[in-house]
């Protein structure tokens, strides 16, 4: 059985400032180490440094398509490696590019032996995505973001018509789900629908213990 | 005879990212402490941390119009507090905003009781800074941004346009100048047209020995 | 008296694509030689040579920062007097542009001789506006665009900030007030207020007799 | 044998805002009713009722992803019907939008009874275009656009991988191919790659003869 995958979004939540960064990552280095689960945390970018000091595997939540040079409030994708990221998501539904610089991001990220999660909000996103050659592809209906309906309950086949998507392309790339994911049950039902993992934020970042809700998702996530 | 300010933007050079920002802000540390010139630094996002570490004056490049919550890959003004930050660059060239944003985030600022500079191209657009009530406003014509043709030398009259501007609007509200820098003398120039200071980024970032630069610079300005 | 200006933006209702913009073409041109009011119409950018054909007095809705040539699905400011149009609307609220983008299409109109007029949100942006030296200012704060409260009655004091902020600037510069003008009484309120004229849109386009809406507005401006 | 398809970009050529756009459309119309080739013509909005008055087959240059109401300096996808053209082009190298956008304008181009072709830089672009059920994909490498350097000859896998991606998807849909058409022998050569037709803007619009390049065009893709 490969490694299941739970990406948390820390996004801009305010708990994405204080110290439930510290907090999470200190757990999902614990998860890490004891569970069949690879735990990607993805928080602001002026967060990064911090959850980095305690857990290593770290996403920045966008990078730009420009190279390091004269640009301001611009994160460079060249830059990934010197900030100590594994990688970086991609085009989330809240931070669309157009497909060239979605393009530029994953080429320069695989330059720098960097990962990339490139989100789509449909299948036909997804295929896009695939012929990117990017490590992963996530996809996340954008109507169910935020909402506590959960993808793989309420539009089961956006996850599987998006598997057939990305398989034309290439067989072997993961699939994330997102969108709406609110227990441990709906992200093993993404996992039976054929997914690799779920990328989340709300359930975690939202929730009264974001420690033990990101919990709950890889102990699920260990036995689907 | 008021504190001159040097504000040493670090845009997304090489050196902005590896050990030249902990020893810019070792360099700036020790010159606030010798003379009458405040230093602030503006690193790229996720390398605001490593500065604030050293040194207490840190802006952000950048920071979004939006509130904390759900915002994948953007820097909530409101939360520049909660990241330690003193305050932020506004509008740089290099990442302009319509002006409805520009307004929407120095008032977020002012609401944590941070401080904001208003970049503007123009005398036209530092009259609409000022109207904006910003901590201070800085000119910098974008056709010299980069080229090491000094503002104070080849257009002194976007200088002396700016501030006749914005003193229609706030007679106190300081006026920083950028764009070409390339030696101290040029920043001694700026003071002399009426700027309170100076905002520069290649002739430092760029530089053989970027704290030299920074000193030299500082070192004018507490003389002009 | 100075002649008062009534401009009516065509906006993309569904009246701005039927047989409303010949009527209103009409119209228009009745009441200019009747009235000492200039009636400027802009009409989507389609439909400017249907109105064009009838009436001489209209404006685009947008021109785009761009010289002629290879730019699809622009149109170019340099292109407005082939268009055969009077001037242009820039940077409507619904279409808001950087500033310098806003002062490259001001600019590339008056090299051909043609007029503008720069819309504002607030006195801030209207005195930005003012140093650009557009034909006229509109200042239409964004939140009463539609609603038919009239900013005249419920914000008077944008009107009369935006005019001291122009003054400053350039004492004859002409302003224009809009959003939410829902009667001629607003429209002369907003002359009393030392507008010289308005700018309008639902009004008219949502009106179950748009000519007859239009007229009304004229007459107010005629007499105030 | 399938007509043959030739798209006239007029872009933002000066030649597409004089009576060149005139002469283009009856030479379409002419070309039309006696070869086997479609002629689409996609002049700039301003110039679309221009050239319907004289040939039928008109294309918009772009369309915004709104529907009708209030918005300003916007062409809505829902008002191409009442503007009378035959359908648009989405996505173009030079007026990118993100998926969703180009996914939202050909869908209410389809429920208009409407044509779009969705143009794509890569053939991954390609790939998500046909997930979107337009009436034609035409690729074309943006580094080659108006270069003089056809895609057919300089890089004719694009036109053949493009190919490939879509009939994964539908093995239908036209191809069209675009950038650097410089001569008939390329618009020749793309068609024995396998594409329906060619996408050409500057070979007619900055040629000496217009028309006359139209018809070389046309008339090579005829015998093709």
């Amino acid at each position: 059985m490969a490694v299941r995958v739970l990406v948390v979004n820390f996004k801009a939540y305010p708990t994405a400032f204080d110290s439930t960064a510290e907090a999470l990552a200190r757990e999902a280095s614990r998860l890490e180490s004891g569970l069949p689960v690879r735990v990607i945390l993805a928080p602001p970018a002026p967060v990064v440094p911090r959850v980095l000091a305690i857990h290593g595997d770290v996403y920045t939540q966008h990078l730009d398509p420009v190279g390091m040079g004269a640009h301001t409030g611009r994160i460079p994708a060249e830059a990934a490696r010197a900030l100590g990221v594994r990688g970086s998501l991609v085009n989330h539904s809240e931070r669309k590019m157009v497909l060239r610089d979605v393009a530029a991001v994953v080429s320069k990220l695989r330059e720098q032996g960097l990962e990339s999660i490139v989100c789509a909000d449909t299948p036909a996103e997804a295929a896009a995505a695939a012929y990117l050659k990017p490590t992963m592809v996530a996809v996340e209906p954008p109507e169910l973001i935020g909402t506590g309906i959960p993808v793989s309950k309420a539009r089961p086949e956006v996850i599987t018509e998006s598997l057939e998507a990305i398989r034309k392309v290439d067989p072997a790339l993961p699939l994330l789900a997102g969108a709406g994911i609110s227990s441990p049950e709906d992200a093993v039902r993404a996992v039976e629908l054929g997914a690799s993992g779920v990328l989340v934020a709300s359930i975690v970042m939202k929730s009264r213990d974001p420690p033990a809700s990101m919990r709950s998702l890889a102990e699920a996530l260990a036995t689907a």
